[in-house]
């Protein structure tokens, strides 16, 4: 295993979170906040502590797949430790283990916190928590490829075990070249967003982090009930932006050259808006009795169904007090997820479409067991590979699943809030349903339960087999090991 | 398609119901009660009807997988509307639709019940109900085969398509020696069970339902508050039948013929007794503070652990009361089911051991790309094409598991109920957790409700697939045309 390669990559990434640290520090300095000092600090320790690690450059850059997984997992772990100092030394969050819950929630762009009044934080906290997603959405890593080179077909390794969904990476074949567009696609629509905020008389500070949970389709609020207490036309913004950011960011690629058709044929996006469109009108219909009108039921079912889609988890309503088939309706959805290729969470609406379509392909065997048939998307036909590995990513994500609402079940909280707790952060969307519902928050489980969600979504964050190659005994007995690599190993 | 044949065995299917239903006629003979007419009525019906189709035979008994299918799903169809006219005409249920639903559950050996006061039943009509289970146990279709010939390489196409599991049909070459090997299996563990009942003092009459309960893994209880007012020492008995009729019928094939050590290594039989063991263990913990001591706990504890995984469904607690823990472990057993070529329903241990298996795989290629793994059980590497399989019937069932959710939450039932609803009659349990608990009934869900539960049992009894195709327009369009059948169709 190439460890020296590993160490590098983690003392890059470190450096990097010291630099972007630098952003509370200034909100601190506009604020006048004393707080602003531990940010300062954490900073300092990053940068002192990346510089350690990245003086001596590694042997070779030659980089395999279990590398990349396993350099990706810590990157996102050492990310989270020291991203969540800042909240635990200034004492704004006492607890280690609730910060470290907070901080890794913002990372993996989930949005579920353990705070029970976000207004009482100082305004240099806030913005980092939100920032947090910023960083979290795009994925840091991927900000690695941008700038520094990695030989031959290595990167691919690292963007392969970051990227949410399968397709990330086809796009060109220069990988420098793709990370920096994607990344100039998602500053762009960002701004555009602040930019739109502003106009709805939004002040700058709330226009910046929410535009910085929404591009990052993370969802913490910065007030203690979400967006409720904004206007509609915020909430319309809000509700749009969520939506672009599930887009998968090919169809901006495509749009952006000019390949209209090509982007406007892209199966997942029309199937995207499809589901979409179906359950704003459905859930619109169901809570209209509830609702001031019929725009009211529509603005209402538009942010919830985009902020449960999206994976986002804003919320404009406490949906938990919503009919039981708009509940059931977001809960399905919140399997569903976004795009893949976009910033959002769940399983992905493609993993969705190759899934329905072998099922078809199964049924059409039973009736002309003769003619082969091959799952096809975008008119072209999918290879095995890939319908196999989405079938497996399926099995896997349901077993860890269930694992994880047996081990919430030790504390005696009741089904939903444990279902929909899991849900909600291995699909990264926040809230979920009963004690995890809109206007709750996840601090009441214990310290074990906590540690189990917070392994869910790094888990759902990183599509689940980077992280947990962790757990496997050859992964750790490499990485203590002195021995050279053998071949095998790579 | 072959439509002639299907017809004759739709036919053979009621001549046989006809003959079946001669059970409850003779016990209303005994006990002197009127309904018996309405099951004399019934079987005359079902024999004249089965005696019209099976007067020509078909020209060809040549039978491929499609007509496999939907002889099967048929016949089942059949044996349940007309299964349902005693309850129906004789007015103890009066709704139709109520009449139907009990049926089907009793011949998916579900044994979710819409009644609310069983003991108010006849005795002919408790008998019928119980004995449905046993019918729908080993399945009519292999009864079938038992005792008619069909040609060549047709009947594994039938039988294909109603054994639980993948497995059955494979213990002889020879079909028909198979079927009755089964079903000589089957009669003599139920008769061991009705004896041992017996010697509990039992009475006879509760000892024949209670065994055909048991033996199909069915749970219809003839009393109100199913097997808790019985003695500790039958409790014992059916748990331990609950357990062995739920295991793959190939170990006792492997038992009766002196290959002990074969029967020993089956790997989905010590999966099965692991599950149960660590759920019984894990249970009667969790449960011990409610209970009279440990062995009042084991009892409760392994007498709903056997009949959950086995997905029979009688109760001898009322386990929606237990902590979470426990409720939690039965909610999972509700999927894992019981062994393959067994009665019981479920997804099927061996379905979860090659899943899992598939799960290790994929991590282990993550460690090692290079390393060609096949996923092995007992032993022997899974062919492809069973993996693919397996994957793809897991994929199918969680999808149709959350649409049938969604299609329940319309009535507005909490959440725990319609997902225990659907993984209860969609496993062929019976009961689940809140309005569907142990002490509850399915009588208060709305008639759309109740046909998507119905539909549920029989896709689940059935295996999903041979159910699912009778919705694709390509099979009615052939059912309903007038044409000669094309190679292709075959």
């Amino acid at each position: 295993m190439n460890k020296s390669m590993i160490r590098y990559i983690l003392g890059s990434v470190l450096k990097i979170e010291g630099t972007l640290l630098l952003l509370p520090c200034l909100t601190a300095v506009i604020y006048q906040e004393s707080e602003g000092i531990y940010f300062l600090l954490t900073a300092a320790l990053c940068v002192a502590l990346g510089m350690a690690m990245t003086f001596r450059k590694p042997k070779t850059s030659i980089f395999y797949l279990k590398e990349g997984c396993i350099a990706t997992s810590l990157s996102w772990i050492f990310l989270s430790l020291f991203g969540c100092l800042p909240f635990y030394i200034s004492g704004e969050i006492p607890s280690f283990t609730n910060a470290l819950f907070e901080t890794i929630s913002g990372f993996t762009t989930t949005g579920a916190s353990i705070l029970e009044d976000v207004e009482a934080l100082s305004h240099c906290t806030l913005l980092w928590r939100s920032f947090t997603h910023w960083i979290g959405g795009m994925g840091v890593l991927v900000f690695l490829l941008a700038i520094i080179p990695l030989s031959g077909g290595s990167n691919i390794n690292l963007m392969r075990a970051e990227s949410p969904g399968p397709s990330v990476g086809k796009l060109v074949p220069k990988m420098r070249y793709t990370a920096r567009l994607l990344y100039g696609i998602y500053i762009g629509l960002t701004v555009i967003e602040i930019v739109l905020l502003l106009a709805g008389h939004m002040p700058l500070f709330d226009s910046l982090c929410t535009a910085f949970g929404t591009a990052g389709t993370g969802g913490f609020g910065i007030k203690n009930d979400s967006l409720i207490g904004y206007s509609s036309y915020i909430q319309w913004v809000v509700t749009i932006f969520m939506v672009l950011f599930g887009v998968n960011f090919n169809a901006y690629y495509f749009l952006l050259f000019r390949q209209f058709k090509k982007a406007l044929s892209m199966e997942e996006v029309r199937y995207y808006f499809l589901i979409i469109f179906t359950a704003v009108a459905v859930i619109a219909f169901n809570i209209h009795s509830m609702c001031a009108g019929a725009f009211d039921a529509i603005s209402k079912a538009a942010f919830q169904v985009a902020s449960i889609i999206t994976t986002t988890g804003f919320s404009s309503a406490n949906f938990d007090l919503w009919p039981q088939t708009s509940k059931t309706i977001l809960v399905l959805l919140m399997f569903v997820g976004a795009c893949a290729g976009s910033t959002g969470g769940g399983i992905k609406v493609s993993r969705f479409v190759i899934l329905c379509k072998t099922v078809v392909k199964e049924l059409s065997s039973y009736i002309h067991p003769k003619i082969i048939r091959k799952v096809k998307v975008d008119g072209k036909p999918v290879e095995h590979e890939v319908v196999r590995a989405t079938n497996v990513y399926f099995i896997t994500f349901m077993i860890l699943f269930s694992f994880s609402v047996l081990a919430l079940s030790f504390e005696g909280k009741d089904l939903v809030t444990n279902f929909t707790a899991v849900a909600a952060t291995i699909n990264n969307i926040g809230p979920g349903l009963e004690l995890v519902g809109p206007t709750q928050n996840f601090m009441h489980f214990t310290v074990f339960s906590k540690y189990v969600l917070m392994f869910d979504m790094l888990a759902g964050r990183l599509e689940l087999f980077p992280l947990l190659i962790l757990l496997h005994p050859t992964v750790w007995k490499d990485m203590l090991s002195q021995r050279r690599p053998k071949k095998l190993d790579r």
